[in-house]
C-alpha cells in the first residue's frame, strides 16, 4: 500500500525523523537518458529552507541513485532513489508523543496501528514527498522524449485568487505563484499566517501538455481517476476538480459541451479527458490544500488516555503547504502521465504489430 | 483495467447495446447473509424508465447470481451478477458511427482502440454501473454486519441548492433530494432543461456512518485518495470534495483544524479523514455531476475523416445524471468502504492475534 | 484472488454444481478477430463426457460471449463468457456433505471459510477449467497474428511413458497421447484404473513455438515463474519442470549449459528461458498431475466431527485427469505468453517511439 | 516487475556491481519485534566468501534498516533495507559485454532491453538475494509469533543424494546439507566440479511446520502456486516438485490419496496443501538447481554481431548455487507462508468479528 500506478509504478519509504526517504522506480523503459542536473534542480525546488516563507528546517535533499542506471541510461530495471535525512531535530517530543495533534493523522495511525512513530509525523510527514519528486523527475524525462510536459502553480493562497495563469512565471516564483501581480498579495497572506502562529490554505494548478489523445484506460483506471484519486492523496489535499469542475453541475449541456470544428475544439469544460480517455487538449486540474495542521495556538485536543488537553505545538512548519504542495503535484501528474503512457500502448493490435512486426 | 479494489476487489464487463452488463465480486468474506430483496430493492432505484425525469429506456435490472452464494450465503468464492439488457433498442446508428459526439468518450474510445462499439456509447454507457449497483448491494450487506451505513442524496440540481442534508427524505426521493423544499425547484430545473432539449448538472453528497477509526491504508490507498479516485471515475463526475474541500483553501489553520475534548471532535473540516485514515467521525464527501452530454440541439463535432458536421442527436437520456447516479456514489462509497474495513484486518500484530490465537 | 496474468488479465467464476462457470477477460488488444469456430473446437477438447476415458457428466459447453466482441472482432473492453452448467446431477450428498472426501480440498476450504458448496467440489472442481480453456482461446487468437503457438501432449500415464513427441499426433488422441506406438497402452493403463474402481496420475508436455527473445519480467514476473506458478495451481498438478528440470540438478555446468553458434544454440536444456527471458528457442515444460483423487474403493476419512469415517464415493469423474488437464495446461500456457507479448511491448524506449512516433 | 506478494508485498532493487541492493517490504503488521541479531545470522547464512566452497567475492552483507522501524518494533508502515557492495571488483569486462555467456541471461536482457549491465550479471546476478534473505528474515519474526517455522537444507549436489533429512544438521553444514553422512560426499562433489573449472547442480527440500489449516486463496493465488511460481523464479531453478511430485504421475489414487483416522493424516503424500489450501500437515517442497552457468572452459558462443566466439571466463563464483540457493529458497518460503497468514485473516465473516468486535 506504499506502491502506486501500474506500469510504472512507484514504491516510498521512509518517515520524518528516520535515515531518510526513498523510492524503487519500476516500469521506466531502458534507454532514457538521465539528466542528473534536471533531477537536482527537481528535488530543489521541494527542498525546504530556501527562504522564510516555507519550514526552517534544512535539508540538501540530495539524491542518491542506488540502481536501475548504467553509463547514464535507464536500464528497465528498478531505479531506487536515497535521500538521507540531515536536519531531523530530535527535540522534546514528550507533548506531541502522548496527544493528538488536531488536524494530524495521530489519531488515526495509533487506531489503526497501535503505535506510532511520533517523531514529526513520521510516515505521514510531508518530508515522504521528496521521494515523490525524485520518482516525478524521472517520468519527466520520459514523458519529454515525446513532447509532453507538465506544468504547475498555486492560483490561490488564503483569499487571494490568481487574476492569470502564468506558468512560466510560476517557474520562477518563490511560491510558484501563477500571477505576476498578486504575488507580493499571496505572500502576504503566509506571512500574516505565520506572524500569527497560524497557517493558511491555497489552491494549485496543473496543465499537462502533449499528451497525445487515447491516454487512459476505462473503466476502473481512467485518466482523470487515477489523476484524481492520487492528487486527492497528496498530503493536505481536500478537493480536486478537473476541466470547468464544479462549476459543471450549474450548467447546461449546452453550456458545458465543448463543441469542435476542424480547427479544433471549442473550449475545454471537460479539461482534456472524456471517458477516462485524454482528447489530444491540454488536461487541467486545479487541487485545493488545507492549511497546515501544525499552528502554535493553543489547540484544544485529548491525549492517550482520552483526557482533555491544552495543546501548544512548537517546531519548524511551512505556514502554506500549498507552496511547496505544486511541486508535489507536478511530480504526481507527470507519474500518472507515463503511467498512462505507457498503458495505451497495448490497447490495439497495430499497435502491438508496430512493435514485434 | 475493468477491476478496482484490493481485499475486495469487483471487476465489471458489458455495454450498453450488447448481451447485457455484470460484475464478479472478488473477496467478500464467506458467512455473509445474502439478502435478495435487499439486492433487488437496490437494482431499483438506480433503474431507469421509472418517471418521467430519468432516460425512457426501460429496463427491468433483474441481478441473476451465478455464483458464489450457497444456501442463501456468500462462500467466499466470486460473486458473479449478471444483468441482462432487455430494452437496447437497436435503431439507427450512422450519424453516431461516424461522427464524434460533444461530451461523449467517442474520440477518445477511437483514438485509444481504432474501433468502437457505437451503439449507446457501449463500455463507456452509464449502463455499466448497474454492475457497480449490484457490487455495491453486497458490500452493503457486509457493512450492516458492523453497523456502518452509506447515505447518500443530490443537494444541487443546477442553479437549485438544497437547505438541508435531510439522507432519509432523500432515500424516498423520484430524484434523491436532500431537500425536501427544494425537490419540486429541483425537479422543475430537470424538466426546464428537458423541454429545451437540453440537459442539466447536479451534485451529491454521500455520509459514511459507523465506520470505526483506523480504517484506510497510507501513504497510495488512503481512504480518501480511493473514494476520491473511484469517485471522479463515475460517469460524468467533474470535481470531488472531502470535509470542507475547496473552502479550506481560503481558511487559516486555526479555522480547519478540527479541535477535540474528551466529547468529541468540535468540528469535522477533514471529512471524517486525516492522513488518509478514518477518525472515527462521519466521512462524507460531495461529487459534481456535468450535465448529460447526450442533448437534442443541433452541435458543431467533426466525423471520422475530420469533416465538420451538424450533430442533431436523437434517442433517450437521463436530463440530469446526477439524480440516478447519486445511487452509483452510494454504491462505490459502500465498495471502497468495505475494502477498507478488510485490509484493515491486518495492520496490527494484535489483530492477528485475536483470529490465529 | 480469482484473477491472474498483468497487461492480459483473466478473472474466472462459478461452481460445479451452480448456474454455470465463466470468466472476464481484460487486456486482449482491439482489433483481434473473433474466430467462433476456433473457441468452439477449443471448448470442444476439454469438454466431458465424450468418451469412456473421461467423466461422463454430460456437458455441451457452449461459450456465450457476453461482451467486448462488436462485428466479430475485439473491442478492448473486457471480454466476458459464460458456459451454463447442464448436466449437474444433484443427488444425495449427504455422505460428502459432512466428511472429507481423501485428496479433495474439501478440509481445506471448510478450515477457511467455514462453510462449503459440497456437490462435486464447488469451486475447487476441475469444472472451473472450462472457463480457463475459453480465455485460453481468445490468448490463442492474438498470439497466432504473431506466428506464437502453443502445443501439448501427454507423454505419460501411470507407468507407460511416451517414446516419442509427436504432437500432431496428441492433437487428434482421445487422450492427447505424444506417442501413437503407446497411445493403447495409455488408455490401458486408465481403463485398467477405472475398472479397478481407481484412478491413474500422467503427465503433460508444453512446448511454445514462435516466441521472440525478450520475453519475461524480471525479477518477479519472469516467464519461467509465472508459466511455473500458473501450472503448479492447475487442479490435481504436483510438479512442474522447465527444459532439463530435474535432471540440471546431477549435472555438470558444462554439460548443462546450452552453447551456441552462429547457427543457433546446439542444446535447449535451459527449456528455452534463461534469467526469466525467453531466448527464442521453444519454451519448454513438463506438468506432472497426481491420480484423480475421486476413487470408488472404500477409504478412511473423518467427518465434520472429528469421528473416524469410512468413506464410499460414488458419482462421475474422470480415471485420470492428465488427459483433459493436458488442454488446461495448453490454454493457461497461451494466457501467459500472451500476457508477457502484451508487458515486453515497454520494455524499451525504442519501442514506445515505434508507437507513439 | 519487481514486486511480488500480496498483503506482504516486496520490492528489491539494485545490481551485482552497482552501489548495492536492498528491498522494500510492505505488510508486515504493526508491532512485531525487530531481532536484530536474528537478521544478521540470516544474512550471514546466505553471504558469500565463508568458505572455498562459495564463491571468494567477500562481503560483510550488513543490512541497513532505512525506515519502518520504531523503537525496536515494526510500525506497519514500510520496512526498506539497503545493502551496499563491498566486493564488486570492476575489472576488464570486454569479453563479457560484448558476447553472450551461455547459460546466463545476457542474451535475453539484450534482447528486451536494447542495453545491458554487463558487470557480473547486472540486475540477474544472485547478488540480489541479499535483499530476499533480509525480507525473509522479517517474515519470519512474524511467523514465529504464530508458532510457524521454516526448514531447508540440500538433499542433492550432482549425483550425491540424502539418506535421510536432519534439517537440524542443515543448519550447522556449511552447504547445508541434509545428510551428515554424505555432506562430505557432497562436498566433493563441489570440489570436484571447481578444480575441474566447471561447476555442478543440486537440490533443496523446504519444509514449514506449524501453518494452520486454511492458508491459500484459490483459484489463482493458491499456496502451492505461489510457492511453486516464486521458487521457480529463483536463479538457476529448473524444476519445483510438492509432495509426492513427479512420482504421483505414476500412482493410483488409492496410493496416492492421504486417508485420516482421527489421529490425523495416514500420508502425505499431497505436501501439506490441497486444492491451494493448507491441510494442517508440514509442507514439503523440493527445489531443483541447475549447475552455475559460469565454468571456467571454453565455450563456443556467439557476441552482439552475431559472430561465432570462444568464450573463457574468469571471475568469483559459487561452483554449486544450490547450497546458498538453500538459504534463498528458506527467505521465500517464509515470505509466501506469511503473505497467506494475512490474506486469510479476511476469509470468513467471523474472522472479522473478532477484530471489529
Amino acid at each position: 500500500m506504499n506502491s502506486f500506478g501500474s506500469a510504472l509504478r512507484v514504491t516510498t519509504f521512509g518517515e520524518s525523523h528516520g535515515l531518510g526517504v526513498g523510492c524503487v522506480i519500476d516500469g521506466i523503459p531502458a534507454g532514457v537518458k538521465v539528466d542528473m542536473e534536471f533531477l537536482l534542480s527537481e528535488m530543489d525546488k521541494r527542498r525546504p529552507g530556501k527562504n522564510k516563507l516555507s519550514t526552517q528546517r534544512n535539508e540538501e535533499d540530495t539524491p542518491e541513485i542506488l540502481s536501475g542506471v548504467f553509463e547514464g541510461v535507464t536500464t528497465g530495471t528498478p531505479i531506487a532513489v536515497l535521500i538521507r535525512n540531515k536536519d531531523q531535530k530530535s527535540g522534546d517530543y514528550s507533548a506531541v508523543a502522548n496527544s493528538f495533534r488536531p488536524g494530524h493523522a495521530d489519531f488515526g495511525y495509533l487506531s489503526k496501528y497501535g503505535i506510532r512513530d511520533y517523531r514529526g509525523g513520521g510516515r505521514s510527514s510531508a518530508r515522504e514527498t521528496a521521494a515523490r519528486v525524485a520518482a516525478g523527475a524521472f517520468a519527466k524525462m520520459l514523458l519529454r522524449e515525446f513532447g509532453i510536459s507538465v506544468e504547475y502553480g498555486v492560483f490561490q493562497i488564503g483569499e487571494v485568487v490568481a487574476l492569470e495563469e502564468d506558468f512560466e512565471f510560476a517557474a520562477s516564483s518563490e511560491i510558484f505563484s501563477l500571477c505576476k501581480e498578486r504575488e507580493a498579495a499571496m505572500k502576504a497572506q503566509i506571512e500574516a499566517a505565520r506572524d500569527a502562529h497560524d497557517s493558511v490554505g491555497g489552491a494549485v494548478k496543473v496543465r499537462i501538455k502533449g499528451a497525445p489523445a487515447g491516454l487512459g484506460e476505462p473503466l476502473y483506471y481512467k485518466f482523470d481517476s487515477e489523476l484524481g484519486g492520487l492528487l486527492m492523496g497528496v498530503n493536505g489535499v481536500k478537493a480536486v476538480e478537473i476541466g470547468a469542475g464544479i462549476k459543471a453541475s450549474s450548467m447546461r449541456g449546452s453550456q458545458n459541451n465543448d463543441q469542435r470544428t476542424k480547427e479544433g475544439f471549442l473550449s475545454n469544460n471537460a479539461g482534456g479527458i472524456l471517458g477516462g480517455i485524454s482528447t489530444g487538449q491540454d488536461i487541467e486540474l486545479r487541487v485545493y490544500f488545507k492549511p497546515t495542521p501544525s499552528i502554535f495556538l493553543t489547540q484544544k485536543t485529548v491525549n492517550k488516555d482520552g483526557d482533555d488537553v491544552q495543546m501548544n505545538l512548537t517546531g519548524r512548519h511551512d505556514p502554506c503547504i500549498a507552496a511547496r504542495g505544486a511541486v508535489v503535484v507536478g511530480a504526481m501528474a507527470a507519474l500518472v502521465t507515463a503511467d498512462m503512457l505507457l498503458l495505451n500502448a497495448t490497447s490495439k493490435l497495430d499497435s502491438l504489430r508496430k512493435i514485434y512486426g
